[in-house]
């Protein structure tokens, strides 16, 4: 195989192929509290789409089994490498082609950072909404190869709402490009969106149109209220869906209350069972605000705090950013991710308590609310890792069949990577699976694209 | 066959199989201007997913041409038959299963019509958005299967973005379910989304999970601007989409204005280029409504009217709702169905203009121009419709390539049918199509499902 690689190395302009195990440790895995990762063969760092259809006619000839790679941010593991892959990262893919005003679009290719999107689109007065928590860190690619949702999605939708078209290199090394630059188009099949969510497994997407939208013109008006129980809280947010258009709903249960508390004093209130945050942009955010609140109080809220200030809003929001640095100041935390019909938000989170308690591990539960979508986060002691993996890993399998049995899913977010293939089989049942695999054989005929991924 | 079709007709429950030339010719072909349909074997009004799953079983086994279909009402040939084909209807399968309030979602069979839906969900202060022109004729399993638009599309999105999930019929008769009542879900390929838009191609609708949305508290508030020049009109709707979130945003030519007058004399002022029409829902349309008619103005627009009066609203929206019949008063409407990006939608609609001066026929075009989306209607004399309709297909040909080199779509919301497989695959590119022919075949190995429409 080295004689080979040379053959890669030729193929690709210099200092794009890395290799040696010192060199290749970075592009073992993603950041998934559980990994089996082995070692790459190489990985190339493509600046270009020749350079990944290079790299995949090569690997394609040989059957190799490529992974590709965005900032390896993700949770699931579809960026965990089997032994002997190439990796094809798409980091250093970072131009922004272009910001269209008039069209409200983007063209930026796979390795840019999410929010240097928004960024770019500030001058010009749009967003791009998709904003995962990693949106700091997380590339465009791998936001569309997983179709990565977020704190706004509960009003602007997730990623593949955002996607107009996109250029992706199939396993052979063929560019296809789809969709295109209009709001609306029916031509053929959407293969847009059937790579979007693909994990990889279907082809390398190097560069996507993205839409962009007016930045919200007023607010934001957001507030945060604590429940005694879980019932009122699942009904508020419930109601709040009803009336108005949260631009971000977010629960936190009891235990991560207690645990962001312990990290950072906001002056929480330790025996509320649930705290809702929830915020409204554009014109009419002070009377959706509103009518958020007259839900909350109505649903039996202990306390209801709001503010049109922006900072102090982020202060307030601060308890749900913090979350996960608070579980991490705890032990090693584990991030789940099910989604459930928002109507059994509170009867799952008593689930997820359930199964909490029974497995003797912390627990500790927020999520996007708005979109029943839930992250319960087993957080295990330092010293006791390894006896608590496997308990924690069956807990998580129960509150998938849990949420499976409510008419939910195993993941809402995340992706099922590496970690989520036994679950998402029951999920997508014998008929889905057959169907999965025929169109992954259909693009994929040699199996190469990121094996034993999603499904 | 006529041996076989009783074994089709054992399959089947009693009275659920159509044989005969008179009986089958409702079943022949859609609403396309043009049609090359033939002459079915058989029909199977379908009443349950087993029916149709026997229907393709059979056909399956020997290997016939399968055309589903709603209510006939497409306009690109996607229902016509080609001889010898068992046709399944799906248009007595109108059950409305489900309507929860709670999740915001309706669980509908295939052939219930699309206002039906809205109708049903009104009582719980819920409607379901997509509203092809259609809406009060064409059934759900249609829309799915074109991924139809409509006018509240602009704000609403087009039917892709309001279905969960879908039970559908593969070639070989398997039940395959996808998706389900979450609003996010990333477990697997979006085999919904793979399914809508693909026109009965690669499986059959039979129901599906459709998301519902509240119906907006507030509004309608309602404009129509005259302009004296298609870069006037052009420039107030890229303007408007800037600056408010219409729910409506329609646009009439100046020779579509003269139909409609000479049709239903509405005082629309016979000299204006284009009549722009508006609309803006919820809490704060009164606010969108007063920024969309600054914009109209500054634009340069030569009249604006404005109403908060719903009745007043629907006759200002007849204009455009009247185009249709106008057009047939006329003589032979011909819709073509174009999308570009909406910086472009004045340079297209000159294009349109000089196309038709060219050919020498009558074109009258209205379109949804927020989304950039335009209908060129070619009306041919009634007296001269053999020797007219090769020039309307030409200058039809030639409005496609010129919306394609504007980085457009040959077909924004009608669907690709029997009548622009030719000119999509100019849009989709060698490798799409490569692309497109493997999916195919991975679903329907034996090319039974609506075969020569689509791409």
């Amino acid at each position: 195989m080295e004689r080979e690689l040379a053959g890669l190395a030729e193929a690709l302009p210099d200092g794009r192929l890395v290799t040696g195990a010192a060199s290749l440790e970075a592009y073992r895995r993603d950041r998934a509290g559980l990994s089996t990762a082995g070692v790459p063969l190489a990985a190339v760092r493509a600046r270009t789409v020749a350079d990944v259809s290079a790299a995949l006619a090569w690997a394609h000839e040989r059957r190799v089994p490529v992974v590709p790679r965005g900032a390896g941010t993700g949770l699931s593991g579809g960026a965990d490498t089997p032994d002997g892959a190439l990796v094809v990262s798409l980091a250093d893919m970072t131009a922004i082609r272009e910001i269209d005003p008039a069209d409200q679009v983007a063209v930026v290719e796979a390795g840019v950072v999410n929010a240097e999107v928004s960024r770019a689109a500030a001058e010009f007065g749009l967003f791009y909404p998709p904003d995962p928590s990693s949106f700091e860190i997380s590339t465009i690619g791998g936001n569309l190869a997983t179709n990565a949702g977020g704190l706004r999605c509960v009003k602007y939708g997730v990623t593949r709402d955002s996607v107009l078209g996109l250029e992706a290199v199939l396993a052979d090394g063929r560019v296809l490009r789809t969709g295109g630059r209009t709001v609306k188009g029916v031509a053929g099949y959407d293969l847009t969106r059937l790579l979007v969510g693909s994990e990889g497994t279907l082809g390398v997407i190097t560069s996507a149109v993205l839409r962009l939208r007016p930045r919200p013109r007023g607010g934001p008006a957001t507030f945060a209220a604590e429940f005694p129980t879980l019932e009122a809280a699942g009904a508020a947010v419930s109601g709040i869906v009803r009336v108005a258009r949260p631009s971000l709903l977010e629960l936190l249960d009891n235990m991560s209350i207690n645990l962001v508390e312990d990290h950072a004093r906001m002056d929480l209130d330790r025996a509320a069972e649930a705290l809702v945050l929830g915020q409204a942009d554009g014109p009419n955010a002070a009377e959706e605000l509103a009518a958020m609140v007259a839900v909350c109080r109505d649903a039996g809220a202990a306390s209801v705090v709001e503010t049109d200030d922006p900072a102090d809003a982020e202060l307030m929001l601060g308890a749900r950013r913090k979350h996960y640095e608070a579980c991490e100041a705890r032990g090693v935390p584990l991030v789940d991710d099910v989604a459930v019909p928002r109507s059994r938000i509170a009867e799952m989170l008593r689930e997820i308590d359930r199964v909490g308690r029974e497995s003797g591990l912390l627990v500790s539960t927020v999520g996007h609310a708005g979109d029943g979508n839930l992250h319960p986060t087993f957080i295990l002691r330092r010293d006791a890792v390894a006896e608590e993996e496997p308990r924690a890993w069956a807990a998580a399998e129960e509150i998938c069949r849990v949420a499976l049995s409510m008419g939910g899913t195993v993941t809402g977010e995340h992706g099922v990577g590496a970690l989520k293939r036994e679950w998402v089989r029951e999920e997508l049942g014998g008929v889905g699976l057959e169907v999965h695999r025929a169109v992954k054989a259909a693009l994929d005929p040699r199996g190469i694209l990121n094996p034993g991924k999603a499904f």
